[in-house]
């Protein structure tokens, strides 16, 4: 995790992971959702911070959805149905349901259709945030299959040559099995940070890097500089300028934006009428295609021939997609999630007025 | 097109693409491939000369494919066989068939399956060389369909802290159409460019733009420098350094290598063995999630408004992915492709070689 994202180590507190779980389902129950479904919802975010994905946990987000399920914006009990569907296809349209309970009933559907046809993928229009796409893309590998999910969002990116956002973070998601090694998880937002990294910068009082975000005016700005108010920043596409192919970063936010969004019949980015998110998942069984130990014995070897690539000057080591929200993964289980303080005491006060048992501490 | 890749004018010989077509065709069944084979060939070397994607044109690989038919790396008569098959998938073996003419007919085969299962997903192992990776995708546009394609190809990128290639530039296109509007069509190398970019600097003795390769200890050049030898230049993944996110074009990379090589039993970029290239194309059927008309409409819409955005200082517009490219090609299907004199010139002395009628000028 780049230093600008860490908590200063006297705001953290330690929390269970159960009890995270428990108390955001108790607070999703809370807000009207159905006890079922506010289980998958708080195990995708607590997921989230498991793995260090702290810009998609309980701390930037769940306040968020409560407040969005208190004016209406998220049906807390949406009637999810098929608007078309064939062998391998469906197309949801998610009654401004929560993406995060809703994608993972997709991914559901998307398994099932990979079992018979050897590939699901299953639109969803007209939902809410899916939080850590990753953990819908994820679900495919306990059913030894690729998974893939991708979601569109409200305009937060520049285009190339912009001086507008026109695009959402639009991630891409895509999760493979291995044998013994940490499966591979990849899961990036199609600007170069996504949109809440710039909120953790400025709460924990960080510069930006350069190339991340543009001026006001569009041009990327190549130094480092003091976070912009998240209302106004404009993110820049993966590339950051035109020299180093932003073009690409760009054009895979508007490939997102097209099979999750246009696809689905909801809508793309600037679409108006947002706060819309549309999703896309799909399913890819291995064994459609070839022998699963073998794929897995061949990933094995593909990750292991990464991680042992010389490093360059300065560094330890290459990396791998997935690796270190694994490893954050496994420290965190044993050691609890660390939360800022901030995050702890809006968890108390929220608990408080809604005369739930908090049980954080 | 960067300035880094243009041609100087008074080295421009400008071809009619019919001929071109006709000549590189002869040269195909000069080396052995069956006249209908030639033909689907030529079809795309000459889409990515009509399209400006020179890289991918004659100029660039049709030497490089007649030495490989040549020196037996390339069959070309291969035994294309189904390996595995479901109703939406199938994994194609390409007995060492050219990719430029294997991967048009695994995209006949995945808009089959799309017209029967709503997708169709085929992976081809042990192919070579596809060419432009877009013209593939582009085809499933004609069947209302959305189309992908992804190739593997031998180290030439660095992953993140790495200082050894580990990943082929991997491109990833994906094609949809639009109504009034050119259609999208993305085709993006996951390095911040591609291999044969470095090639043409070279040859018109241009300096490369920071952030495009690295330093022989793999630490990212971010200045300006001249091109290394093809042979031993390490491209970046696209974000060009981890401050920026190079672990994304990375992990796309590894994206690529996995639903082509490793999906298809061929292998990963480091896989032992090569010169394989191994490739996955992929059809969406339109009317399986939405109405045609309408995912037109909106395409249009959504194509529309990112041109309208209002341009940055010093640029003119937004361009949208697919619309330099479409340009392009009526520029050239007018005027004729603009061919460097030193390609003219091999083809006469190929053609004269090879007891073929010469008649591009």
């Amino acid at each position: 995790m780049l230093k600008q994202f860490q908590i200063p180590q006297e705001n953290v507190v330690r929390v269970d992971h159960n009890r995270l779980r428990e108390t955001t389902k108790a607070l999703f129950v809370g807000h009207g959702v159905p006890e079922a479904d506010a289980e998958i919802g708080a195990d995708v975010l607590v997921r989230a911070d498991l793995r260090g994905v702290d810009t998609h946990g309980v701390s930037n987000m769940l306040r968020h959805y409560l407040s969005d399920f208190k004016n209406g914006v998220i049906n807390p009990t949406p009637e999810i149905h098929i608007l078309r569907e064939t062998a391998a296809t469906a197309n949801l349209h998610s009654d401004d349901g929560l993406g995060v309970i809703v994608a993972p009933k997709a991914m559901d559907l998307a398994v099932e259709k990979a079992r018979n046809a050897g590939v699901g993928m299953v639109t969803v229009a007209f939902g809410r945030h899916l939080g850590m796409a990753s953990y819908h893309a994820m679900m495919a590998m306990e059913h030894d299959m690729i998974g893939l999910c991708v979601t569109n969002a409200g305009p937060r990116v520049v285009p190339t040559f912009g001086a507008v956002p026109r695009l959402g973070t639009n991630p891409i998601a895509v999760a493979a099995p291995a044998g013994t090694e940490p499966p591979f998880v990849f899961d990036v937002a199609t600007s170069v940070v996504a949109g809440n990294k710039i909120v953790i910068a400025q709460r924990l009082g960080n510069k930006l890097p350069g190339g991340w975000v543009a001026e006001a005016d569009g041009s990327p700005i190549m130094g480092d500089s003091d976070p912009p108010s998240v209302d106004v920043a404009a993110l820049l596409p993966l590339g950051s300028k035109r020299e180093t192919s932003s073009h690409k970063g760009f054009g895979l936010g508007c490939v997102v934006d097209i099979l999750s969004g246009i696809l689905s019949g909801g809508g793309y980015s600037m679409f108006p009428g947002r706060p819309f998110n549309h999703h896309m998942v799909a399913a890819y069984r291995i064994d459609a295609f070839s022998d699963v130990d073998d794929f897995k014995a061949m990933m094995d070897e593909f990750l292991q021939t990464l991680k042992a690539t010389p490093p360059a000057p300065g560094h330890d080591r290459v990396i791998v997609p997935g690796e270190p929200e694994w490893e954050t993964e496994q420290e965190r289980l044993a050691n609890g999630i660390p939360l800022h303080r901030e995050v702890i005491d809006w968890f108390r006060v929220t608990c408080n007025e809604m005369d739930i048992l908090y049980g954080l501490e």
